[in-house]
């Protein structure tokens, strides 16, 4: 699948030249503490050294590791807040250290191979955005033999969890076909034109865009009633464009509270500062997304329904079986299908049952 | 400037596949009424001719004529929405006479000239969308020297209205950059850099989002403070692009109502359909977006804020100077700018102020 950059940019960097946007990720509290935590406690890192930002947005990252005492820091940006990244690193006397480039990191030249990679790629879900492919490009372009990747590794996460959410979409989707039959109604009365026979369509449409899309949610950690499983996990100074480019698991997952109601499953991510085997980290630093009661990320977690909801009981088991492929029309959009099979306790089984959704 | 095909459809044709868009429209009963009555009072332009039908949708108006008793309706529809107008035809027993054509308008070939167009390619403040240049096009190509089209005719107006929308933006506003302010503390304190440099870039996004971009608005009547003014005529037989490409106009609104307050502009349009001379319409129906108290349409108005609002009374005249031209960035879009004068009954005159609005 060819890319075609003008839509890529019309579809998806263009939100990334709005600081208000930026600011969203600046607010991040959970995921600004673990950069700077990552930097900060690993001088050892970026003292004297040659540092690649991809994807500097504000160029926080870039600043961060200037005053972290890097000789350089090339801090690469596609879109205009290029502009801004540069006046707030001079701003903050770092002008000198910091090399704002604006560009696509494909196409971008460095003058010199670098020691550390630091990039906030992260998406919903981890690779919605595919954004590491740029990450890998850079790594295996400019990237020393010994430097090491801000982070260094990745992992996916899926949980069955409880919620009410898929009712209220069903309710929505009701309310939608009801309003549809009303409009059938009154186009064939007033405007003699019967509209029936678009009625599966506009109800496929509904279901796709309530039932089958992936749903942003700030789940509290006691709406995951299993064990959380991780389907995926990525070493990023080693990790290619093809390993990510599907991801394929099979988790079974034990049901840890009785008699409740497994509504959907939870997708999350979270990645570790370790710096690399021959050069670890002083102290390694996670950013988690999962459920968290004390406040979540901006990335939240991804709600997938499961319907019909299956009732579940301590001691069941959850066999998955997760396929994730890049949309055909977006390279940036996943396509994700579940198979899940309930294994009672009890030694019954149900018929697994297979969904597909959309994480757009 | 030469328009990407491919990003024309991410960013304006993908929201007219969805059933969803197109019923908006079909639920506009303004809309609808217009070209149904517009169609089934002149049955002698309908019966036994040849139509084209630009931008199909769902099919309806496609129908509609063949319904009226047209020989052939060829109905050109540049989404897959084309396959839904294609199995309406059918259902509604016209699919022997309206032919569903998937493309864009530009691209397609006709097997013979056409007696009638029909189109509904209006958008916000008539011309947002740019979709007429398709309508013109298709006129030049497949027209017979003595078609007519439908509609016949568009009017842009401009008028002077009351409305506590600007305060409800300048309010959104404060609150945004009271939250930078909060942030940029925050930010420096937590993490060691200032942002203080990007506080005006900050203000300058969200005073163009708030302040600087049309505002869709179903107004009341009596918030027309004045008398409305005609800025552009169309007649739809011999528009051109060129006359469409940009509109500049100078009017003077005289104010009706006493000591009130000009706090913005509004734009809105009207359509009609009256045949061509030679063969005229058996009676003139209009489509008219203008404020109206029995609800209005989807179209609404487009509220362009003057900020500061001004103080006026019964027989001032706002003197308006307008040009609206096309965003560089993408053709669909609008620059507006408005220079207004206020000149008070006493003679006084104020000085002239100029803003710069988005149609976005
Ligand atoms: N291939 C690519 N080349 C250059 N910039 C890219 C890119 N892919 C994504 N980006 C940019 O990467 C940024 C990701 S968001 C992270 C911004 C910043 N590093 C921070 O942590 O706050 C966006 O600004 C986006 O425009
Ligand atoms: N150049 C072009 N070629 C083909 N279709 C076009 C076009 N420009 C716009 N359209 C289509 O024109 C439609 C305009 S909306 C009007 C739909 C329908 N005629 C109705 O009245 O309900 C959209 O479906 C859009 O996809």
């Amino acid at each position: 699948a060819v890319v075609d950059k003008e839509v890529d940019f019309a579809n998806y960097f263009c939100t990334y030249s709005y600081l208000y946007h930026q600011k969203e990720m600046l607010c991040d509290r959970v995921r600004m503490d673990a950069y700077h935590s990552a930097v900060f406690r690993n001088p050892h890192h970026f003292r004297g050294k040659v540092v690649l930002d991809v994807g500097t947005g504000s160029g926080i990252l870039a600043i961060w590791s200037a005053q972290a005492g890097a000789r350089k820091v090339y801090a690469v940006e596609a879109t205009n807040m290029a502009e801004h990244a540069r006046e707030l690193a001079r701003a903050n006397g770092v002008a000198d250290v910091v090399e704002v480039i604006q560009g696509s990191m494909e196409d971008v030249v460095l003058p010199e191979k670098v020691d550390v990679i630091i990039s906030e790629w992260m998406g919903y879900f981890l690779l919605r955005e595919s954004m590491f492919d740029s990450v890998i490009c850079a790594r295996d372009r400019w990237l020393k033999p010994d430097g090491v990747m801000y982070p260094s590794h990745a992992r996916m996460w899926l949980a069955p969890i409880r919620s009410g959410l898929g009712e209220k979409k069903l309710e929505d989707l009701d309310i939608a076909m009801h309003d549809w039959s009303l409009f059938v109604e009154d186009t064939e009365s007033y405007y003699g034109v019967n509209m029936n026979v678009l009625t599966k369509a506009y109800r496929a449409e509904h279901e796709k865009y309530y039932l089958k899309s992936a749903i942003w949610n700030n789940l509290h950690p006691n709406q995951v009633i299993g064990q959380a499983a991780v389907i995926k996990e990525i070493d990023c100074l080693t990790a290619t464009v093809d390993e990510i480019q599907e991801v394929r698991a099979q988790v079974t997952m034990p049901i840890k509270l009785d008699m409740t109601r497994l509504a959907a499953l939870a997708g999350w991510f979270d990645v570790h500062f370790r710096g690399s085997k021959q050069n670890p980290g002083t102290q390694e630093v996670e950013l988690s997304t999962a459920p968290d009661e004390n406040g979540g990320t901006h990335w939240g977690q991804q709600v997938f329904l499961l319907t019909p909801p299956l009732r579940v009981n301590e001691g069941d088991n959850v066999k998955v079986s997760f396929t994730m492929v890049r949309s055909k029309e977006n390279h940036r959009l996943m396509d994700l299908e579940f198979t899940y099979e309930l294994h009672e306790s009890s030694g019954k089984q149900l018929p697994a049952i297979t969904t597909k959704i959309y994480l757009e």
